[in-house]
C-alpha cells in the first residue's frame, strides 16, 4: 500500500480501534500520559524520532538549540522523547511555526512544551505530557535523532507509523502496518453492528456476543 | 423524600456546598482526582456501583467484556472501581450509547476512559481520573456489582446518591440525604448572604464572621 | 519605572520570553505544576503572598476560615502556598467575587479550588496546581501574609511580581524587573527575526545561528 493509501485508511479509524488491532498482535502500543494540546484533532504519519538528554552546562557557556526540524520529511510525526520532563520543554512556538510550513503533520512530545496560545491559534497537532514554560536550552540537548526510542515500555523505530487522537497516542510497527488496518476495520464494523443491535432494542450483552465483541478484530459475522 | 424531588434538590446545588454539608458531619465524601470530560455537566443519583479487579489472561484466550448495564436502572449513576489504573479503559462509546438509550444519570469512572470524541459529540456526564486508548478487556474484569466500593479512603455504596460537577466527583450516604439536602441549602444562602453584603461594601472577615461563615450549614441568622 | 508602565510592558510579553530572560540570570522562576483555569487569560502585577499550613481541628470546634483578601491592594495578584495539597481548596466563589471588586487582577494557588463554574462565568484570572470541591476550613490555616513562599524551590516574596499565561505561572524579583523586562523583549525581537528568516526559506538551523538564538535576550544583531 502507498503512503497516501496507509494515510488515508488510518486517518477514517480511531486510536481505540488500532489499539484494539494492536491488542490481537499481543503488542502494547499506548503511549501513556500523552494528552492533546487542540482538543479534536487527529494525526497519523511515520515518525521521525528523536531522543533528548538532561545536561548541566557551565554557567556562561549558552549552548545552541538542537536542531533536526530542517531534516523531517513531509507528512512525518515529530516523536521526541524528553523523559517526560516537567521542568523544561522541548517544543515551542517557532518548531510550530517551521513544522507548518515543512508540512509535518504533528509532534508528539514525551515531556513539557510552551507557547500554547500561539499553537492553539495556529490549531497545529500538538500532544505532550505536560505543559510549561522553560527553554530545554541548557537544561536538555538532543542525543540522537531517527533512533529506537523506548517510553514508558513501548518502542518507537523510524518509519513506525503514530497515530494519536483525543483519546492519546500510540505506535503502529511498520512490519504490522497492513494487518492492523484491516483488523481495526473490522474493530469499527464489529461496534457499528453492536450499536446497531442495541438501538433495535438488544440487551448489551447479548449484542456483544453474538457479534463477538471478545475479538473485535475479526470479520464481523 | 421521593427520587424526583430528592434529585430536583440536589440538583440545584454544587458539590462544594454539598460537601461542606457532608463537613457538617464529620464525613469524608469527596472522590480524589475525577475529572469532567464534558466541562458543564451536573449529575446527581443513586449509585450504580462496579468493582473491577486486573487479571492476566492467558494468550489466546479473548475475554468476553463485563456486562453489567442492562442492569443499571433509569437515573442511577454508575461508580467503577478499576483502581483509577492508566494503563486500560473501563469506559468507552458503546457503554456511553447504551447509558443514554437506557436514561442513565451518567457515570463516575476511578479509572481511564476511552472514546473521548463521542462522548462529547453525545455530550454524555462522563466523570474519570484518566483518558486512555487501550481496552479493558483482557487487562481488568469485573470482580462485583452493586457493593461497597472504597475508593481512596471513601466508602461508596448501592443507594448511596452520587453528585458530580466541573469541581469533582461527590458521596451522600442514604441515610444522611435529607439532611445533606437541608444544611447545604443553608451553606448557599450563607454564601449569598455573604457575597451580598460584600457587594454592599462589607470588608470579608466582617461579612464572614457575622453571617456564620465557620458554620455555614447552620440557617443564616 | 512606575507601576502602570511596568504592567503594560510585561503584558506585551509572554511567560515563555520572561522565562529566557531570567535563564540568562541563571535564576529558577517556573513555579511547577501551576495550570490556568480559564484559557486565555494572562496576568502580570506584584504578589500579594499567603502561607497556609495543615491542621487537625477538635471535633465540634468549627473555626473561621482565614482571611486576607481585605489588604491585598488592587492590582495585586494573590500567591498562596498550599503546599499543593489535592485534598482541600483554598479558593473559591465568595474569594473569586471579592477580588474582582477590588481589582485584585488574578491569583495563584499552589494547591486546589473550587467553585470551577462560577470562577468560569466570571472570567477571573486564576490559575492552580488542582480542582476539588472540599473547603479548606478546618484543615488548613493562615501561617503568615506577606511572606516570603518557597514553591518547589522558587521563592516569592512580596513585592516581587508574577506572571502567568496558558504556559504558567513564574517569578519576577522585583531587582531584576527592568532588566527581565527588557531582555525578554530581546527574546521577542530575536524570535520574531527567527520566524521571518525561516518564513523567508531560510533553514531553522542557519536561522537560529545567525540570529543568536542560544542568547536570545541580546539584541536582535
Amino acid at each position: 500500500m502507498q503512503f497516501e493509501q496507509i494515510k488515508a485508511h488510518l486517518m477514517q479509524l480511531d486510536s481505540a480501534a488500532i489499539s484494539d488491532a494492536m491488542d490481537s498482535l499481543y503488542i502494547s502500543a499506548g503511549l501513556a500520559g500523552i494528552v492533546p494540546r487542540n482538543a479534536g484533532t487527529k494525526i497519523a504519519g511515520p515518525a521521525f524520532t528523536v531522543r533528548y538528554e538532561p545536561i548541566i552546562p557551565e554557567q556562561g557557556n549558552f549552548l545552541n538549540a538542537g536542531n533536526y526540524i530542517d531534516e523531517v520529511p513531509t507528512g512525518s510525526i515529530i516523536v521526541v522523547d524528553n523523559q517526560g520532563r516537567i521542568d523544561c520543554t522541548s517544543w515551542g512556538n517557532i518548531l510550530t511555526f517551521k513544522a507548518i510550513q515543512k508540512g509535518i503533520a504533528g509532534s508528539i512530545i514525551y515531556g513539557s512544551v510552551r507557547d500554547l496560545s500561539e499553537v492553539r491559534r495556529l490549531a497545529y497537532p500538538l500532544f505532550s505530557t505536560g505543559i510549561y514554560m522553560v527553554s530545554g536550552k541548557n537544561r536538555t540537548q538532543i542525543a540522537a535523532t531517527q533512533c529506537t526510542l523506548n517510553i514508558g515500555g513501548v518502542e518507537v523505530s523510524p518509519e513506525d507509523w503514530v497515530f494519536a487522537d483525543d483519546n492519546g497516542a500510540l505506535v503502529i510497527p511498520k512490519q504490522h502496518l497492513l494487518t492492523v488496518i484491516e483488523r481495526a476495520g473490522n474493530v469499527d464494523k464489529t461496534e457499528q453492528a453492536i450499536i446497531e443491535a442495541i438501538t433495535n432494542g438488544e440487551d448489551l450483552v447479548t449484542a456483544r456476543e453474538k457479534l463477538g465483541y471478545a475479538v473485535p478484530w475479526k470479520p464481523v459475522l
